[in-house]
């Protein structure tokens, strides 16, 4: 028989008739930890991708497209960010770019995963790229929810890494009122909460605005914004909550000052790139426009 | 053994190790022409699709998207589009578009492939949506490139909306400079070119840049600008050429007053849209920036 | 993007983890019947197949293979078969097959189907062959549940050629006692039923287990026997059953004679091949000599 | 989105048409030795399985129906084997299968790829089932070609359980007569030579055919037989050549005397199995009966 070129696949099920499948160049780890399924893995077109309960969680191609997005707009919109709390993102991309601020003072994340936090500082060590060792990185192994629960902290930014809020999710306990009582009472006069929240693309919004909805009852300023991540395979969408400061408005001068100060080069973030990811297509504005279910 | 819920799929491949599977709920057409192989079929997700040499033209769920975003800009760059003249486009769907402008006196089609354009008539009715029969439109079953050359006409706007030029491709002789300067040739003072210009995704934007730096040599502005259009799996990039004017320094008030304009309602594009799918990210518009390769 | 040069495929899910995919070259026919889904396709290796609720019931290459397992030991067993009844076999095989018998002086072929029966012969006119037109042909579109109870005639062999008896099938009402005191009561002292019964492979044999056991309680003589059928992925299974005759026990001379009788040329049985359908594996042996469950 | 069940694939292709996909529940080793890629993975239906170069070598589900049948025919065939040799063998349970027969006095197993056997011995210890510590085991790392040619001892069986011979495989130049030669000068009289010899379904048999018609020309017997191995998806056939015993003509009490004698129990062979592999169907049988191609 034919000798067959790429025996082992990695499939991507975005609903149970849309299946993308990935040839898999080498398979670096696979398990279970205490809390989910997890996979790392090497594809011809991205890269080492992260794999969490069977979906991507973010390619060495394309991880900047997503941490760039989720960080520098929550970043940008303050006067200066001193301390700043990553909930979720095991990967310690979302550190890196946190760090990579000089004004950043101290940067706490709490991940509930310390299996996948040590395979991720093994094997994706491009992802944190050394933010694991910087002094001002506070890592902590814990669950989120009781970390914003129990610390007495305040900070100029929340950025919220966790998986989506599904029904079946360790997510979906994060995602209610009594928790965004919880984030606001961490939150400095001014802070900013941006949290992933996602897609936006046409057929599978819905998740997306009931997110946006719940949380304008929260904040002052609720923005969506989103960005094309060829590794998601769809566009991927982010949450800018503040009473201050309305991150959709922020002028290009300002940003582009912003990524002036930042350590390294960016890939994707600048002022016009902000630009676009804030100028939503009609059809989502109208979405998010209308009435209905919230979360309570 | 168990009922298989899904037992027709239609496999789209980006890359040897990228397989993307649509279950099929109903093939409504597939077989060949003179010149490609069709399929027009149903998913869950997209709707119906069209399907030319296995590579998704347009789907039901978005192909809004696609052709709001190809026709819209090229016309709001125009003072006044009176005639109109379309390479390609068989769905009939850039039709549609173009002769949703009242000004336009015209709209001149050209497709090759008189079987598929029969088929979409028949089976796609909601993409030309009455176009097909509006008095304005004059179809042409023809090879553009000679149309190209036979033509004495002038248009105020040429779209291109075919197929990627691809070494094997019936699109690859119709990118090079002598069709360039035929088509300027076509062009009225002051006209506008555009054309669907492969992707703007980070891991396959090589052609797209090759296309538009072949461009600058013909047009004084050439601008890239992409929208992620899902049922393409990816983001989907356009040129549009001008000596005369810059598709992407068009100010919101005068897009704004473009779009109020046109019959009936638009589903994606207006000013808002318009400044997400011109602002670049950096690493294309690094990529843009880049020497190297071009068509002869 | 490359031109994907196989876009249709059909798969068969064995289980939720086993996944069998034929690309497609030309989908014949597909819809919905008042009973089934179905689909008649053409792949490379198999040529032409039909398809019903996404699993396969024959294809072009290999359809001899299966129906002649399926009637030539029954009939072979028989002294003289005059009257024969197909229940199932919409094809059209299983009837040429029976046809090919010169001593059958009428078979009587009951199928729920009248649509798929009509497209078999439009489509798959290689699998009658003639049969359909044959004036012993009597071909009754109804419940062959129904015709048991109704009919008054006997027959020298009855053939089941109905999908599976699973839970959800249109066959779970023809598989329990009743229907097999129904089934004595049309045969002829000395008759013969045979049926189709699931695979024999040894991951997936415990169907054909029970059916087997099931049949011991109402007839002296009950065999299995089995052959692989490539286009079904799996070896799969028969029973023979009699109170009169020991399919398994025929002697080799006897069934070279037999299959000299028939019109036309066998492809894949006679007096050797009989002995192999007939000779089964130890594990399957053992499985078939264990108690257990049986169908009430 | 929702939850991937199964993320993880390991695809074979039998043809650029045909692809079955197997979900993995756990690859417990993959990667590249000096010779061939290889995998160890674990799937529902067959457990753990061997791929080599994209192709499945054997499950732990019905690896004793392939090595018992390339094992225990040839065996039995002789009066008394004493010393065996087998050419290949790698995951060790034809090591195993000819070490269950107490006459044996040395089995000598001669493979090229010592990486692979060092994982079949740790991750598959099943197969083996302690043969590679009997002490008539003798494990060679080495080159199958050049041991026959530099070896001087003479066995009663040679058992090659080596790759296809297709042209771009290692197993190629052990295909032709330089190579039989050798063989046969390393036969006693009365030895059995047996190998593996790829499909003898439908519509993939050239292969084995011809390789039948070339071993003629060397030996007097050359009996084809085969046996459906679900984990290979297909009918998988042997030769069993001798110039003094006919290994298809052994009586059924000679089989069971030599299968009683065997340590442990058999799974899948005994005198009825031996009937059932020897039989031959018909459409194969003419295809082994046509002149054509030989190796040379």
């Amino acid at each position: 028989m034919p000798k067959t070129e790429h025996w082992q696949w990695y499939a991507e099920e975005f609903a149970p008739t849309e299946r993308h499948e990935h040839a898999v160049e080498e398979l670096l780890a696979a398990g279970h930890s205490r809390f989910q399924q997890y996979a790392i893995l090497r594809t011809p077109v991205f890269g080492k991708m992260l794999v969490l309960d069977g979906d991507t969680q973010s390619s060495q191609g394309d991880e900047r497209i997503y941490h760039e997005t989720l960080v520098h707009p929550a970043l940008a919109a303050l006067e200066q960010p001193h301390e700043v709390l990553i909930l979720g993102g095991g990967e310690g991309a979302t550190l890196r770019e946190v760090l990579r601020h000089p004004g950043v003072e101290r940067c706490t994340m709490v991940d509930i995963d310390g299996e996948v936090v040590e395979l991720c500082k093994r094997l994706l060590p491009e992802w944190g790229a050394g933010a694991w060792d910087d002094p001002r990185a506070r890592v902590i192994i814990g669950d989120a929810l009781r970390f914003l629960h129990e610390d007495h902290d305040r900070y100029d930014a929340i950025i919220s890494d966790l998986t989506e809020p599904l029904p079946d999710s360790p997510s979906w306990p994060l995602f209610n009122g009594a928790v965004f009582a919880d984030v606001k009472a961490r939150l400095r006069d001014g802070g900013v909460y941006v949290l992933q929240a996602s897609t936006a693309a046409f057929h599978n919004m819905a998740l997306h605005v009931k997110m946006a909805r719940t949380l304008r009852a929260y904040f002052a300023h609720v923005r969506s914004y989103f960005a094309h991540v060829p590794a998601f395979d769809t566009a991927w969408a982010f949450l800018a909550c503040s009473d201050a400061v309305d991150a959709g408005a922020l002028d290009g001068e300002r940003i582009a000052r912003y990524v002036g100060r930042l350590r390294g080069e960016n890939y994707f973030y600048d002022d016009e790139t902000h630009r676009r990811i804030f100028s939503l297509p009609l059809y989502l504005r109208r979405a998010l426009a209308e009435k209905g279910e919230v979360f309570s």
